[in-house]
């Protein structure tokens, strides 16, 4: 039985990780932390209540190396630089869900995310979280860092093009929506119900900081320096990332090759389905699956790639991670 | 042109108060205040971009005073008895949204809202502006008490049963059900898009502030002490209130002849409409209309009763009193 | 491994049976039948692309005797009635769906569901699945009736009151509101997006068919006739029902003994849970729990009782009651 | 005054433009016309009770022509060919919704619509109702044919770009989000709440009917062969586009200067707002605002286009042609 510590209890990805743990037959939780609350965990979530009987404690890392093998640290960037370093001296293996081990580059990540990283060494340390992409890497890892929601769906929809040369590089379109859920569990005006119900809209144009992580993913895949515009929208919906990525093929692939390529790319990938359509948010939901339809329109290839954002864009991918560590079946708990 | 102020320019009611102004012909939008946030309103409200040039502007009595003829006053409880004295020593009238001056017992009042009541005298000379009950006092007056959006729709639901003393008095439950627009614009977890988005739940078990203020005007209107078990519910959904209520019949009516009742008493009115089956929240969100099915079940008589909590049950029912006090057509800007 | 048959593979009770099931780990699902549609599963519900491999067929009875040990049945009633006789006689368990095994009295049963009942003599032979009150029967039973997702939520919400005589059993008002899943898997205009979405309203007033059998089942535990209004309304969430149940105390019991009765009552049960507040349709969502609040106010005793309707109301309570039937942990596949 | 007649009365955008049209001082609604639904308007629309006395009757163009000064047709295409040619013939002005006279290529609708055109000779005669760009031609019109909702996006998106060649005109992609009012107002499996509700997905890739539309229009505008990349999704909101459009500029032009092409190129326009942030689908329901925002990124330009589909999108910008065609101010009715 995998001993398992959940650090930073109060988020989304938190309460999603307690709940594939909790149906998942070689695992256990035995410690949650947060900085900020402590409680019982049904108080912090009532849907919880008789499904986990345990305090949110504040983080003792002593504690920590006794009753876990492994942490799944749902920290936010820069809290996590701070205690995951503890965690792996104290001898716990660490999935973090935070960007703090995702940029390669020390210089990039700091002018991404605008902190100073306290913890360089360990950036070396960390594998890729993909495990589609990087298995072998997760395979010896102590540290693994859980990709972002947006660059998982990006980086699935893309690989198989960009590995085989068939896109242009440089020349990519990655238009994103998100459920609300992607904007974390703190309440502020712009997700205020009556403000946010019915409603989409743009953001962090030409900015996101899931631009450099997904470039560095893809670069380091293909070969090649990919570039791309990376423009996300959130949407009036809880769960749930689509990405309609526009492509400039190098040469012409029919359809029919299109979808065979993916298939023959991902043919023994549990969770990555290739469709025959666009995608829906909703057949994603609350699995940890990857929908992806790559087709040719207009002289454009355009790949509709959808998954959870808590799911496979966070807390399954994690457990997934997590899974291929402890050498388990990757599809235990789904 | 009736000159229109807007005090306390910040939530939902004061938004839906100028969209309403905006339409009507004989009013004009001379003053928008507010105690926290100054600054062009379209800052505030981006969906009044181009349509309302004004700056929002701490309130100056004076200023007041020279450019409204009315004030429509959006402040919460216990802010609105601060402000309210003043601005009719001023000279000018008030629709108050408040609840400040909808209770005539001023202790019932301070026993309910838990804060002393500062300005006791205007209570006396306060018109409760529900115009299809009060219609004639609200002529004459310079303060308006808005209705609370609950009562609104439990009173004109049960008025008719109640004056013509066809059910008991003190067997009748108010099964409520609104929109989150109801709890205002200010962020908080519960009303986090993703905590409530497909939620609904009860609250104020036995304790709503709404209950004396039902309570008060249907016993003013028929004469007896009425007594209700008010129980409200959240949903998500953006704007709207239906409430179910369970009455206990003294006769029988006949279904036929409780619709030809309900008609009759409202058929001089523009904004309620008398349905054949339980009104739709959608058919009335963005309209100032009441829509009310009364029918017999099993022994009980139940009625229906739907409304725009922010419309009829706020700013619309507002304009509607500002057209009868200025004795406008009561149904301008709708 | 208990081997599964479902039958009437297009519906939301039958997907939702699929899910619950692939998660279960000693059930496997071996057969789907389909009046209707005759395809691969994955083209009726995309959702289930790659997780489960089988094709939707007609119904031949020797086939379901080979292949499985037991039935979900998901038809409609009227439907059910001519199958179901046909799989117990092939030796087949049966679960099932409908109302057609649900009502005792066959000619109550005829009066409401207007048709002939074709299978009169199985009734008798049919246990009520509802566990937590008739866990004794449904052990040996071949023929287990589904109860109904209303009845499920009312039941369990008053019988600790109505069994231990604490409310008069004639006075009970059952305010109920369902998730539009609960309309079935077929379009109508009532159902259709911009009709549905952001709207709630009453129905069925006085006549839904979930009334007679909410009053035989407590009729049965408690022993007095019981007699209640049940008023359903649909509201535009996916799943989930809430009701709110006023009943008229006999006896005054403080909120706290409340509280203790329930929670002595269901200490064992694993899937019903005693709050402490209203509870809330999202933290029932996609669990089989049944959240209880009892509660005084102004004089009745409110009980909130919520559930998911497709799950504790269907599919989840189906694959429970499975469960009892193979002598198997109840909790399996949850 | 204006008599108008509405022609196809049970769909969106007709119960659209009769609740615009209600509200405009100088329009009155004379006639209401199916092909299927022959009752009172409120029978279809329960919205209407008390605001609109008119049954809806089949189209009488004897009759159309004594009661209505202009029509607004509401049929889909290919209906609306067979009927607009009578009703121009009957001396009946009229703004037609369908794609019938949109398309100046007659081959080109044909292949598009895949029905033969049996009305040719008007499409000469036919403004394209785009008033920002074509005003001068509704002026005088007969016949108006109403943009697309998509088209109406992008196009007024799109022009001041390609009017003074800032943009490759080849290199176009036009990322649509609509909601789900665009469907229509038939029911379907796909639009069924419990399908849609909280679901996102892209459809019509590389084929839909707006594509050549968008072309045709922004080709008449710019005098260059436009080419674009449309790709339609669609959300579980009722009301709203919102389009990114993704362009390759010409010259590098800073997003100061684009703000300010962009607010004088529609400088005296009613209907179209600058914005300074990507809109809102919020801000623009229930309006018959453009909401703009141009702006640098990574090398593009993107240009956040949002609109009310059924209002700018449909209705609303009906009634604005229909004001521009009897010479009343543009924003009557609003």
């Amino acid at each position: 039985m995998i001993r398992v510590a959940i650090i930073g209890t109060t988020g989304y990805t938190a309460i999603e990780s307690i709940k594939i743990l909790l149906n998942h037959p070689q695992a256990t939780i035995t410690y949650l932390t947060s900085r900020a609350q402590h409680c019982h965990i049904s108080e912090i979530f009532p849907a919880l209540r008789d499904r986990l009987d345990l305090e949110v404690e504040a983080l003792d890392i002593d504690k920590l190396a006794t009753v876990a093998d492994v942490a799944l640290c749902c920290l936010p960037h820069k809290a996590s630089m701070e205690f995951v370093p503890k965690m792996l001296d104290a001898g716990v293996k660490v999935v973090d869900f935070s960007a703090d081990y995702r940029i390669h580059d020390v210089d990039l990540y700091e002018k991404t995310y605008k902190v100073e990283h306290t913890d360089p060494d360990n950036i070396a340390n960390a594998a890729y979280g993909l495990p589609e992409l990087f298995r072998e890497q997760i395979k010896g890892a102590n540290l693994v860092a859980n990709p972002g929601c947006y660059p998982t769906a990006a980086t699935l929809g893309l690989a198989p093009l960009l590995e085989n040369k068939l896109i242009a590089c440089d020349d990519i379109i990655v238009n994103a929506v998100s459920g609300t859920s992607g904007v974390g569990r703190k309440a502020a005006l712009n997700w205020h119900f009556p403000e946010m119900n019915e409603n989409y809209f743009g953001y962090g144009v030409g900015v996101h900081r899931h631009m450099p992580e997904m470039q560095q993913v893809l670069t380091e895949k293909c070969g090649h320096n990919v570039r791309l515009l990376f423009q996300p929208h959130v949407v009036s919906i809880d769960r749930g990332i689509a990405e309609t990525i526009y492509c400039q093929p190098i040469e012409k692939v029919s359809d029919a090759k299109l979808i065979e390529l993916y298939q023959k790319y991902y043919k023994d990938e549990p969770f990555v389905r290739i469709c025959d359509k666009p995608p829906a948010m909703k057949d994603v939901a609350n699995t940890n699956y990857c929908d992806i339809f790559p087709v040719n329109a207009k002289g454009r290839v355009i790949v509709f790639s959808a998954i959870d954002n808590l799911v496979k864009g966070a807390a399954g991918q994690a457990v997934q991670n997590m899974n291929i560590i402890f050498n388990l079946e990757e599809t235990m708990g789904f």
